[in-house]
């Protein structure tokens, strides 16, 4: 997991990377423009969403995630499942489980065949938890967005999902690349 | 400070926060999509971005928001400017000011007039390494976006541009709503 950044204010921090020492090609302004509009856009939304959900019903958006993983997987899932689908280390995800457990919106049972591992699964209380939190996430969202018209919406959606899909396609490039 | 998301996989968010229990409007679907390809962007460029600085100059993004400020402001200044301009606690300023002098980065010296106010400036050495870091961080993100054409980083860029305006003019009118 990433440190968390420290926003500057953003029209400081525009001059600063996209001025700089030496003279900016119109390529890499626009790079960095767009990055710092993402990190813009980013911070106005995720720490008013956290708040949200941790006054509201108590979940920072770390647990938040594991409870949504939980709610789609009812059955459970063991701890190295929950690792990998949340892309985050093992240790991590034992303290989140023990802190959801402790709240009572998880329980931990040792997995049939295989007495070392343990597998995480949503209570009655968790998913009542998750729902209150869901409808909390959608409230946000929308007062965040409600001056934007509905098709700028979809607009922008749909060309930051090309912009996540040509990163990871280039990605997968580069380790091709280096094989 | 926010604390940092556990990325779910893409995907998996998706079909949990689109579909949920109850049928969601094409808006919410949209303000849905919208905001878990912000989350998507982010963390395709932040995660390694911070570790690109933190291997190639020593620094974390919360150390290179700093040493920006004072790259700006080569005379320094106080610890409740710094606060202020990066939107953070003074705590938090304060650790991060005795991190970068430790580091050679910083020098914190008494302010005139006031003797119970500490002001920092940038070094010579943290000029030096800021420089390093800024080469870093163009590098990265020229990396992250080189199969995406200049007209369409220019385009989302602008579109975000829109949107945190949009935002933010939605929060001050609410906060006038509210007087």
């Amino acid at each position: 997991m990433s440190l968390p950044s420290l926003p500057l204010a953003d029209d400081d921090r525009h001059d600063i990377l996209v001025e700089g020492e030496a003279a900016l090609t119109e390529r890499q302004q626009a790079e960095t423009r767009f990055w710092l509009q993402v990190l813009k856009v980013h911070r106005l939304i995720f720490d008013d969403l956290n708040s949200a959900l941790l006054s509201g019903a108590g979940l920072s958006i770390a647990k938040f995630d594991v409870l949504a993983q939980l709610y789609r997987f009812r059955d459970g899932l063991s701890m190295s499942e929950l690792s990998t689908n949340l892309k985050v280390t093992n240790g991590n995800v034992s303290g989140l489980i023990a802190r959801l457990q402790k709240d009572g919106y998880v329980t931990k049972t040792v997995a049939p065949g295989d007495r070392r591992s343990f597998r995480a699964a949503i209570t009655k209380e968790g998913l009542a938890v998750f729902q209150k939190a869901l409808l909390l996430h959608r409230g946000e969202t929308a007062r965040k967005l409600r001056n934007i018209p509905l098709h700028e919406i979809e607009r922008m959606a749909s060309g930051l999902k090309h912009f996540s899909e040509e990163i990871i396609d280039s990605e997968t490039e580069s380790a091709k690349a280096a094989e």
